[in-house]
């Protein structure tokens, strides 16, 4: 199993690519479908056995579905509790489907664009992420897999209500789309209540970094459509990007106003940022989150480009960044290090980490 | 007069040479004299004629003071805001004796160890600075300079109360020793207090970076002694020293103890503060003396030492850290700018100079 992710942790993984239609503003969008299987119980009911013939199901069936060629199935069971975090820190699980992680795996295509969670909340939580602001295209990924893995598994679905799943939110196409937006100008400029008000009563909803129930750290906001019943996929997925955009554009606007009114302060707050982030000796995520995220405003602004790091060098650029929010999380700096370790000795392997690659010498 | 000014713009002088015995926690060592011309009206009594008489009696009187020769008179009446400002930070005046300017001088020695204020509180407040804990050697080139002006210039002196001035207190040798102490460690473990409380029961003060009434700013504590009547500056000298000695002695094993327990806490403290200085865009002098605080415990501890600056280059040793406590100062900002500067300036120009002298790329 840690060789599988051994591998993993060598790449960034598709939704840290930092590349795609505004990628300055939009780290990823993502679409999500619920699928259960017929004649077997869903969660609420759900026995050992049954949940073990799930898994049986799902990992025979994938030998079937073309976009699952050379896929990963891991059962989270058979893993170590930083290998399952190191699944969450990658967005490829939620946080809720490693607390219990008995009868419970993982699928993971190649690149990580797709992971399959079996035995969530639902049978199957299928995801697509792609990088910048995609959710066509991640639709159309999507709705591709979901025909080939329909063809190799028996979906439960009524005729009158569409896809049944586990929580009634989710019947009816079972999908939701979202998009992980940084939006620290909104932050800054204190606007950001109004918008995500607005976001509110437009039938969306914001979340934090890691999803469901989660804190806005790092002025990352992850916002998904709310209702998946009565409307076709498309119209949903159509909804959703049309209203990003507008929130885009939100932040695009506050971006201008703190360059044009306020420069040398907000220069300032992103500078201190990096030489906090290039200099400190420990430094716990909550705090890197922040800070990473001053850096790639700086970044995605121009304003931090030239002389910042060494020349030719593991410089200052979006998807350097990007992977430092990755690789200082927890369990990726456990399995970097090649052992556990205590919260202080992850939070001074953080910030040597974070050093070195900003180019400090010390 | 700028002229003279911008000669001593180019150095730092005395106070901030960084040597002298235990140079990494006394600054400098301050001898000073309160004399005053007999048959002339004291401060409180003064009139325009009688201070006017005070600054020939004095000009006049230099040509005959052997450690005064190269010396500059400067009335401060003709200097700028500025040039007066530049001479308080410099410490060659107190901030009293630049509030209204008219009638008064300064006499600068060469190297800036001497300096004397005329018409202050009493008509001569002469003062001597060296470099580290060096109170007797202040005392005796302070000694010779008094003797040498007191053939040049006629004292007010009593048989029974020795050298009149115009506070009580001074009343007698009208000495007062003080040295200035950078307890940085003291602070951090939250001992300062208790060694403040047992130093004033010995009969010294403690006041801030700029003498009476000033904040104990970046960590610095100017000590000095505050009964001047019925012992001899001998006694005076050597009770100051020897009090001071058990202060740096608390000071030293503070720092032993932060290194011992808690290194890393410290050396993060250190750096972040070091990681602002160089990076930030707009400082005030507050922080700016907080943060060089922690940077010059840093560099003398050893702990800052090694590739923190480009090889060769500006780097950080304890004369630098000196040096951008001083240039960094309102006025020395403007007149290495060489025009008068907004406060918003100034923090933008502070913030650069220090970059600069930080060997930052950007």
């Amino acid at each position: 199993m840690a060789d599988e992710l051994d591998a993993l942790l060598k790449h960034p993984g598709e939704w840290l690519r930092g590349v795609g239609p505004v990628a300055d503003i939009v780290m990823s969008s993502r679409i999500r479908l619920a699928r259960n299987l017929e004649k077997i119980p869903f969660a609420t009911r759900a026995t050992d056995e049954s949940q073990a013939k799930v898994l049986t199901l799902v990992k025979e069936a994938l030998g079937r579905v073309p976009s699952l060629e050379r896929a990963l199935f891991l059962e989270l069971g058979g893993l170590t509790e930083v290998d399952r975090q190191f699944l969450v820190e990658r967005h490829l699980v939620s946080r809720e489907h490693v607390v219990n992680p008995e009868h419970k795996a993982v699928v993971i295509g190649e690149g990580e664009a797709i992971s399959i969670m079996v035995n969530e909340e639902d049978h199957l939580r299928i995801q697509v992420l792609q990088s910048g602001l995609s959710l066509p295209e991640a639709w159309a990924m999507m709705d591709t897999l979901d025909d080939e893995l329909s063809q190799a598994l028996p979906y439960a679905f009524s005729p009158e209500w569409g896809y049944l799943t586990c929580c009634p939110t989710n019947v009816g196409t079972g999908m939701r789309g979202s998009v992980m937006l940084h939006l620290p100008a909104l932050v800054i400029t204190k606007q950001i209540n109004k918008v995500l008000h607005a976001i509110t009563k437009l039938g969306l909803t914001a979340r934090g970094f890691y999803g469901e129930g989660t804190e806005a750290t790092g002025n990352f906001f992850q916002i998904s459509n709310q209702v998946a019943l009565g409307r076709s996929e498309d119209e949903l997925v159509e909804n959703l990007q049309r209203i990003m955009k507008q929130v885009i554009e939100n932040e695009q606007s506050a971006r201008q106003t703190l360059l044009s009114s306020g420069r040398v302060q907000l220069e300032d707050r992103l500078w201190r940022a990096y030489g906090l982030l290039k200099h400190a000796r420990t430094m716990s995520s909550v705090e890197t989150l922040d800070l990473l995220s001053a850096v790639r405003l700086g970044v995605d602004l121009g304003l931090m480009a030239n002389g910042a790091a060494p020349a030719g060098g593991n410089g200052l650029d979006r998807t350097a960044v990007n992977e430092l929010f990755l690789y200082s999380q927890p369990a990726h700096l456990q399995k970097l290090e090649g052992k556990a370790l205590s919260v202080q000795e992850r939070d001074a392997k953080r910030a040597e980490l974070i050093r070195k690659r900003l180019g400090a010498k010390q």
